[in-house]
Parts: structure tokens; C-alpha cells; sequence
């Protein structure tokens, strides 16, 4: 019955997360894409911005100006960081009720000063900050019955975050000395001197070192007890994040407990899949909506390792995740061939 | 004797062609660098631009406002195409009368009309087009005695001209069919949108079809009786061009013939690496001054293959031959191991 | 009705071309697949062979010995060149009575010669050669009632039959000079010199220049009045074949009549793109099970490009397209979000 | 004067540390390559196994049994791990004298029993261990008048050890959580599955988590005082190793005192560069004869960086800082361009 699909308006939607998305939803079973936004794009049909969807799709860009959300059952907004909270505090103003998964890391946070001590500008919205669930699946879910609001966690934070909850959960202290590599997809669709091909190529290049704006988000959901040093990385490849956590084990602690402590805090969750005396390959995850991760004990040294693809569990995935959750369907109707 | 060494000054030196001019000259037994210029890097180390080569030289930048030539034996010019021209015109003007090698497009045609139908633009000195020589060493060289300023070649061009220069001098009339790609090197350091990473990574895109700038400079060095269709094409990588042209013999010349004009075109060049029934592969060509030919025949279909280094034997390689040959040197000196 | 599904047997089914079959196959609605064999991972999951598909099949490898075809509608057979031929013919005369799709080379020739020519072997069972149908989809199709064997064709056949076909169905004569890039995976699992990393990174290389076993495919499709200078290509990439065509129009033939060709040979055929005045980029075909087709004429020169999923168009999707079209299905059934 | 040149003989030459060799030692000016040993390329010219220094040198390889090193100073092994030992032992036992500079492990550990454990076999001549100089020139350099035999240090070795020295020697205890990746030609040109291109490109996978046989290295020179959690990884590119080590500084230890550690250990070395407040980028390094260090403080967390050509500073480059400290000139004569 079509006419029981939910219908979606994707805004801000011609870059990378947007174009994963659509590719996402024009398959999903139970949801109908109405409307997707782009100033850029207006008026063209969408395969001029994602040309490898041409002959899919007839769907054409509206401008944002022209927006209607009258019959939306929800909105994915990916709009840049700052951008998103005043598109939304609008929308919502304007009488917007249906459900909203933000992309944007503008409602990621509970405290609105961080966005002053980590972003560099006041929130616009710190009132509707509260209401936002921070839509890490297998961390959060199942979601309060009045959740409607969701802040989808970032790209590296997701990495991160699911492969030392665990530790976090058990322990009631541990350092993490994290290094992770991004490909460039994370970077987006605007061409920079560290996306530059000759640059790229070939090259190896940490930024934000141990002040990266994914850490306050990361320690937000593992809690105050865990110290960690993060390293972000660009690497040469297009996509998927690959990296290592470094622990040292307190005295008592086994691998088998470690081992045990992953496997119940992820046996059920259908996007995780634990490689135990391992480190995960990024081949294997990127283009996937798996996180991967793995983990090596030696004399009290662990390493844990994860791979995820950035623009799916690291963004469009993981917000089709949140909105299955939100339409009480199983989180990953959409996501695997069988449905 | 360092007071005899030749004092060359480097203009617009901060891109990828100035860096390679920069390495090489810095190992020029008989060339010290006096200058270079850069509005970007004024009064910056030139490690700041080119940090691989940190540790090797203390030169710095000079603001091309304060540009001093006086005493200067040399300008190599690395501006953009349609730059070199007024510059140029300027420092003639002023009394510059030292040699000049420029690396733009603006001096390469002898046809001022070239510029309008091609460039988009009038030429803004054509009085000076005469006393350029188009600096395309192994077929133009020697120079006359009165040679000093060269148009050095463009990197599309160089190949092509000179992979097919064998078979122009020996065919009343033929046509080539070129299809040859370039690393992202060619695009110069500028990010854009046919450099972005997640754009050029494992892709491969033809542009300019069958209507690149190069194809007059390649009909003005092979003759009128060369009727050459090329398609220029991005390809995933950073170094090198490699290209195939396919030709159909007429009737009566054999595979022998076309290997014997080759080795006879070209067989003292030392520059040039002459691959017989094979094609060269791009990667021992990249990196080196060479640019690497090969052919094979069969049943009258021949197809000649091609490989060079689009910033070395296609620009600052070849700049360094052709300041070599202005200056009474052998063309290599500086460019090899040997000396 | 789950027992009203279409079982298939996947043999020799841990290359690339059998993984793609797998991924694809577990998203057909109307296929179940019941038996993959490889003798490498016989008795272990498929995820052992193909770890991005781990959490997504519950399926083990059938060691080939112990293969059952008793229940089976349709084998597809990615044997090596020259194995595929001795295990039909060994399953035929044991009895099997269904559908076969064999992606390797040792069906696609009517004329058992070939194979001594180009393959450099005797055909062991030349009399199944007539019973077999070229699947090249949007050429071919519809097949006779009778069809159940298929040869499914080549990667680098099916990209330049398709791009060429519209021009030898519409000219009395015509060369095509062809170089055609493909990236890694067509060169199948196993590890050599030529796939090695250090090797491909950034090359480019030919091989089997003017003398490619596609060619005898091309021509059988297109027909003794084409003449084809083939040189086919590594290039440093994964996915994907990319290609140009050159040829010379005979006189009166405009770009208007090209395109007209092009689009009546292909207006209805949904896995074929075409792109006119331009040539496709790689990246929008790579991992689609899209021909993408492009075409440029200027001065009665005319380029065609073209750009496939060496893996998809060029193996495992046409050879789902030839299941659809064996079971009476729509082409494209499975291979797109829309069913 | 030429007759008094060095003369060198590279055994087990045609690899890629081999290559590197060559190409530097023909650019040297006190050293002439008397003999390449290879079995594969014994009686061919040296560009057939490294065709980009054709047209650079005429040298043969000699098939090692033809080996002859009467008036030969000094020879470079660059055989596999467990090989160079035996051919050492015999070349020694049958009264060469000169000097060796071996590329493999074979000799680096004073400790005979770190083979059986790290190695897997027992070493085959343990009474020489004792006489062979660890050739890490930074660290051990000056060598004792007495040195003629160096076992050159390992790539990962060579960038972890220089990148924590500082620390080891300025702290009496410290933890370091190193996570280092290698591009593809540290594997060498034997093609295998982790070096297959499809498998390599766009993937991240580490190895030898924890137990890399680099690791007893790093200590013999650091110390057992330090404490190194290393995970050893192959990322997708060709040249050179990038790595991060993670430290936690001791209370009272400041950001400037790190700083004045590394100026004061490094600060005359020509091949360490250091980036303070920054982690080097692995472009710059690869191609270069430096081992690039960085060192990021934050809170009394340490992050120190490395990047390397593994081929270079990791093998080849060093290699030649040995001989020239064998020979009693400048360890970087013939490194770089200004001699």
C-alpha cells in the first residue's frame, strides 16, 4: 500500500551523506523520499548530483526556500555544523512536527557550551538541545517513547565510541590512546588543499591532534572515567575510517574478559560484528553498514580495533538506523538485501 | 669557480613545476638559484612551499614586486597561461636581456590568432612571439646562435610531438587517433572539483574532447599533413602522462621501416628511451626526465605508446635542457646521476 | 511462496566474479541460492572467502566433489578459462537438465577454431558450442524459446560490442581504434606480478596489444565488416573498465544520425546508460550494472567511450540479467532498490 | 681520480632495496658498483629488473655463484631474512675482509636466542653477532675505529627507535602505544594476497599485532626500561611508514622539555628533521633520506609522529650513511644533490 509509506524530505541533501541517503531510502520498503533540498541543484533532477543514480530515480531538487513540510513524516537534515540549528529551529517555529535526524553535530551535545569552547560560536537553540536523543543505535536504543528529536552521532565518534564502550561499561578507569584515519569522503564534496589529489596521494596527515571536536561527544557517551587521546588522521582512500585503541589492562583483568564483556554488549546488534583476536580490515566495512570491530590482549596490552564506512554507520546508515527506531520498525529494515 | 656559476632567477616558482625546477637546479653543478618569486610565500624558506625539500636549501621567497634581475643570467617563468605574457613584456621592456624560459602556453605559437581561437584572449605582445624558439629539444635543438628566448612545451604536447615526430617526417600524410591521460599533477596545485580525492580516486574522465590547446602546438611541430584527433583524459594518479596513438600504414611501409625512423629520429637523444614492440609503462617514466616511446604493429595497424613525466620532461626537465642548450652545455647536464 | 523460488548452484564461486553473484543473488526476490562450491573453502562460511558479506548468509562452501545438482533450476560456472568447458560437459552428460550460465570464455565461440587460435587449446567438447547463446543482453535478447545454456560474455567484449554495436548495425563499414583501461579485480584472486601493489600504483601498462582474446568475441558480435585495433590496458584502480573508440565518419554521416543510432539501439534498454556529447567517467558505472555509453563527433571524427563494472555488466550482473531472461523474468530483476 | 674510487658489489640486489641502492650509489662520487649478484637476472643488464634506470648504467648482474670480491671494499646484502647469515658466514670464511653492510636482520641482535624466539630458527653462525656495529646512524654513531661489518636496522625499527630515543634517554621509565603503517614495497616484489592490488587498495590491516620481530630491536636499542605496545599495519599506497606513539609524560615533565630533548639529540643530524608541535606528513619523507619526527603535547599527553621511505632512511639511504661512516666520510655524501 503506498499510500501507508512514510514520507521523507531530504535537506541540504546534494553532498555526500545526502547522495547515500537518497541511495538508501529509494529502496527502503517502507519509505517514500517526497522532497530533497539543494541550492545548488534546484530544479535538476538528482542524478546531476549523484550521477551514478541517473536512470533511478526521477526525483529533482526543490530549493530550500521552496520547502513544504506539510505531509513529512520526517526530515534528515545535512546541513553543515552550524547550519543545521537555525534550519531547524525554523522548521520547528513554523509549526514542523514530524520526526527530524540531523546529521549535523549541532545537537549532539547537552551542555551548549561546548559549542562555544569546541566549535567556536554560541548555539543558536539551547533551548531544544534537551530534546534531541543522540542517536548512537546500539549504545542508546530503544529510545523513549516521546523521542522524535535525533542528533546522529558523528563519523569518528561512532568508531570510537562503540569500540571502548565496553571498556567503559567494565572498568571503572582506563586511558584509550587512540589514532584513527579518515578517507576523504569525510571531508566532503567541497575541493580543499588536504582533499587535493597530489596532496592526498600517497600521504599520511594528522590534524586536530588531541583536540579533535568528536572528543567531547565521545566522552559524553563513554563518561568521565575514560581518558582519552585522539589522534585524527587523513589517509589516502576515498572511504571508510580505520583505527586503534590502546589499553592498558588494570592488574586482574583477562582477555577472556574482555572478550566477554564485547560480546554482550553487541551479540544481538545486527550493524556490529566483533572480530575477537583481530583487528578489523577497512575493506570489509567500507560500503557496509557495519561498524567491525576487534581486539588483541597481550601481557595486558589491548588494542582494540574498528572500521566503519564514514558516510553509512559513520552518517546516512546509521540515520536510517534512527529513523527505523523512530517509526518502531526493526532498526535495520532498508539496510541488508533480505529486507 | 662558484662566481662562474650561471645565476638564474625562478618566477611564479611556488607551484608544482617550480618545485621541480627548484630540486634540480639545486643540484645543477654550474646553475645556482639567485631568486624566486612567489606572492603567496613572500619572505617564506622555500620549505614552506615545498616542505620534502626542508633541510636542503635556506633560500627564501622574494615578493614578485621586488624583483631584481640585475646580474641575473636566466628567468625560468612558471606563471599561469596568459600571465607569462604581460610579465614577460615587463621585464623586456625594463631591459631585461638575459635568456627566458617560459613554461606557460603564451609564447608557443608563431600564429598571434592561435591565442584568440584556442585561448579565448588577444595576445597582449605578439611583436615577441618571433624570437621565441619553441624549445622541444630533441626535435628543434640546435637552436640558432641567437637563441635565447624558448617557449618550453606543453606536457600533452611533448608526447605526442615527439612520439609521432618519426612518423611525420617519413609519411606524406597520416592520421592519429590519441587517446592519453595525465596524473593530477598536470592540474597544478589549485584544488578543484577534477582533483577532489573522492572525485578522481578509481575514476577515470575525459575532458577538452577532441578540443584541447595542445592540439595546435602538436599540428604546428608535426606539419599540416598530420591529422591528429586526441582526447585528453584525468586518470587516477599523481605522476605522469601515458597515451596511445593509433595509426594505419599505408600500404608498403612495414613494421621495419617504422622501427628504423624511430631509432633514426632519435637514436643519440638522450632523453628519450625507445621501447620496440612493446609499449612503456608509465611508472618507469615517472619521476625521470625521460619521455619513454614504443611500438607495435600488426597487419598495418600501428599503435605507438608513450610515457613521460607531465612535470619533468613536460616542464621543468625540459627547461633545464633548454637553459643547458642556451648556455652552451650538454642538454642533460644536471639531470642525471652522472653529472 | 518461499518453495516457489528459484534455486541456483554457484560453482566455483570464490573469485570476485562469484562473490559479486553471492551479494547479488541474496537480494534476488526470486532466487534462493542453495550450493556455492570452491575446493579452497569447502566446509567453511562464505564470509571466510568473501568477509564483507559476514552477518549477511548463513551459507558454506560444497567442496566440488561433493556437488548435488538433484532440485537445482540454474548453475553459474566462474571456472577458469578452459575448466569450465570439461565440468559442463561432465554435469551434462551425468544428466543435469537445467539452466547454465558459465561466465568463462569457453562457450562464447561458435567456431571451435578459436579456441585453438587464440587459447591455444583443442575445445573438449566442441559439439555443446552451438547449443549455447551469447548473452550480451541488450544485443541479443530476446533468446529462442530453446535457450537454457548460456556463455555469458567478456568484460572488456561486452563494453566495446555494446558501444560499438549501434555504429555496425548502421555502417557498411567502419575501423574502430580502441584502448580500453580495466582496473585490478578483472584480473582475477590470484596474486602476480602485474597485480602486485608496487607495480600497479600509479602505472599504467598494455598488454597484449593488437592481439587480446576479447577480439574474436567483439567481431563475432558485431561482424566481419568491422575492423578493430585493440589494445587493452592496466590501469591503477579496483573497478572497472573504461574505454574510447576513434573512428572516422564516411562521408554524410552527421552527429545527428550517430546519436539517432545510439538511441534506437538502446532507448528501452535499462542497464544501459547513454551520456551523449560526452564520455562517461569510470566512477559513475563502478559498481552499477550499467554500460554507460558516450559519444563526441567533431569534423566527422567521432569518439565513443564507454564505462563498466568489469565484475557487473562485464560478469556478475549480465549474468543475472540472463537468469531473469531464462526464467522469463524482467532483465533487471534483482539488480536495482525498485526489485 | 677515478682508480681511487670505492669499489662496492651489491649481493641479492634485484629487489627493491637493491634498486634504491643502485640508483643512489651510481650518483655517489667516491663509490663505483663493481658487481649485482642475482640468480633470476644473472647476465642481464640492470634496467631489465629496474627499468627506470635504463639509458643510467650498463652494469650486468653476475649469478651469485660468479662472485668473485677480490679488490672489492665493500658489499651490501640485501638478502631475505635467514639468507644473508649463511652466505655471509661462507663469504668471510673464504677470507673476504672488507666491509659489509647487511640489509636483513640477520645480524642485528647481540642476543643469538632472540632468533629462535622472534625468528623461528636457530642462527647459523652466532660467533659473528658480536662483531657487526647496529648501523643506526643517529643514535650509535660515532662508531669504534674497529667497525667494518653493520647490520643495518630494520624500517619500522629505524623510525620507532629515533622517534622515542629522546624519550628513553631522558626518562628512566615509559610506556609507548605505537601504531605504525608501511605502504606496499616493505613487503618486497614477491607478489602475495596482502600486496594484491584489489586487496590493498582503499584497505587498512594490521598484522603481527603486538608480535612484530621489529619489536625486540626497537628495545635493544631503547632500553628495557621501555615499555612499547606496537601494532604494525599496511595501508594503500607504495612508499614509506607513518606512525604515532602514544606516551603519557610523567608529572613535572613539560612540553619544553620534550621539545629540548629532541633539539638536543638531533640537532646537527642532516637526515632527522624534526616538526615540532606537529606530526610530520609521510609525503614529505618518502622519496627523502630524512626520518621526519613530530611530538604534540596536551595535557601531559604525548603524541610523537614519524615518517619515513622505508626503502630509504628505512634500508637503502641508511645503508649508504654506513658505508660513508665505514669509509670515514660524511654519513650523507651521496644523499643529496649538494654532494
Amino acid at each position: 500500500m503506498t499510500h501507508s509509506k512514510c514520507k521523507v524530505a531530504l535537506l541540504h541533501a546534494a553532498g555526500y551523506a545526502g547522495r547515500e541517503l537518497a541511495r538508501i531510502l529509494l529502496g527502503h520498503p517502507r519509505v517514500t523520499i517526497d522532497t530533497l533540498t539543494s541550492r545548488t541543484f534546484a530544479g535538476k533532477p538528482i542524478w546531476v548530483a549523484y550521477p551514478s543514480l541517473r536512470g533511478e530515480s526521477d526525483l529533482v531538487f526543490t530549493a530550500p526556500d521552496d520547502l513544504d513540510l506539510y505531509s513529512i513524516d520526517a526530515v534528515f537534515v545535512s546541513a553543515e555544523h552550524g547550519k543545521a540549528a537555525p534550519l531547524l529551529k525554523g522548521l520547528i517555529d513554523a509549526g514542523y512536527d514530524g520526526a527530524v535526524i540531523d546529521l549535523s553535530a549541532d545537537f549532539r551535545f547537552r551542555d551548549p557550551r561546548i559549542y562555544n569552547t569546541w566549535f567556536g560560536h554560541t548555539h543558536p537553540a539551547p533551548e531544544l538541545l534537551e530534546n534531541f536523543t543522540y542517536g548512537l543505535v546500539e549504545i542508546r536504543a530503544p529510545y523513549g517513547n516521546d523521542s522524535k528529536w535525533i542528533a546522529n552521532p558523528g563519523c569518528f565518534a561512532t568508531g570510537i565510541s562503540l569500540s571502548l564502550w565496553p571498556l567503559a561499561k567494565n572498568l571503572s578507569r582506563f586511558e584509550a590512546a587512540v589514532t584513527a584515519l579518515s578517507g576523504a569522503s569525510g571531508s566532503g564534496t567541497r575541493p580543499t588543499a588536504t582533499t587535493h589529489y597530489p596532496t592526498r596521494d600517497g600521504n599520511v596527515r594528522a590534524y586536530k591532534i588531541l583536540g579533535h571536536q568528536h572528543l567531547p561527544e565521545i566522552l559524553q557517551i563513554l563518561g568521565p572515567h575514560a581518558d582519552i587521546a585522539f589522534v585524527p588522521v587523513s589517509g589516502p582512500w576515498t572511504k571508510g575510517i580505520w583505527g586503534t585503541a590502546h589499553v592498558t589492562l588494570p592488574k586482574g583483568v583477562t582477555a577472556g574478559n574482555v572478550a566477554s564483556w564485547y560480546h554482550s554488549a553487541y551479540g544481538s546488534a545486527r550493524c556490529i560484528r566483533l572480530w575477537p583476536n583481530a583487528l578489523p580490515e577497512l575493506r570489509y566495512a567500507a560500503g557496509t553498514p557495519y561498524c567491525d570491530i576487534g581486539f588483541v590482549e597481550r601481557d595486558s596490552k589491548l588494542v582494540v580495533g574498528f572500521a566503519l564506512d564514514n558516510l553509512l554507520k559513520g552518517a546516512a546508515s546509521q540515520a536510517v538506523q534512527n529513523l527505523n527506531l523512530l517509526m518502531g520498525w526493526p532498526d535495520t529494515m532498508g539496510l541488508f538485501a533480505d529486507g
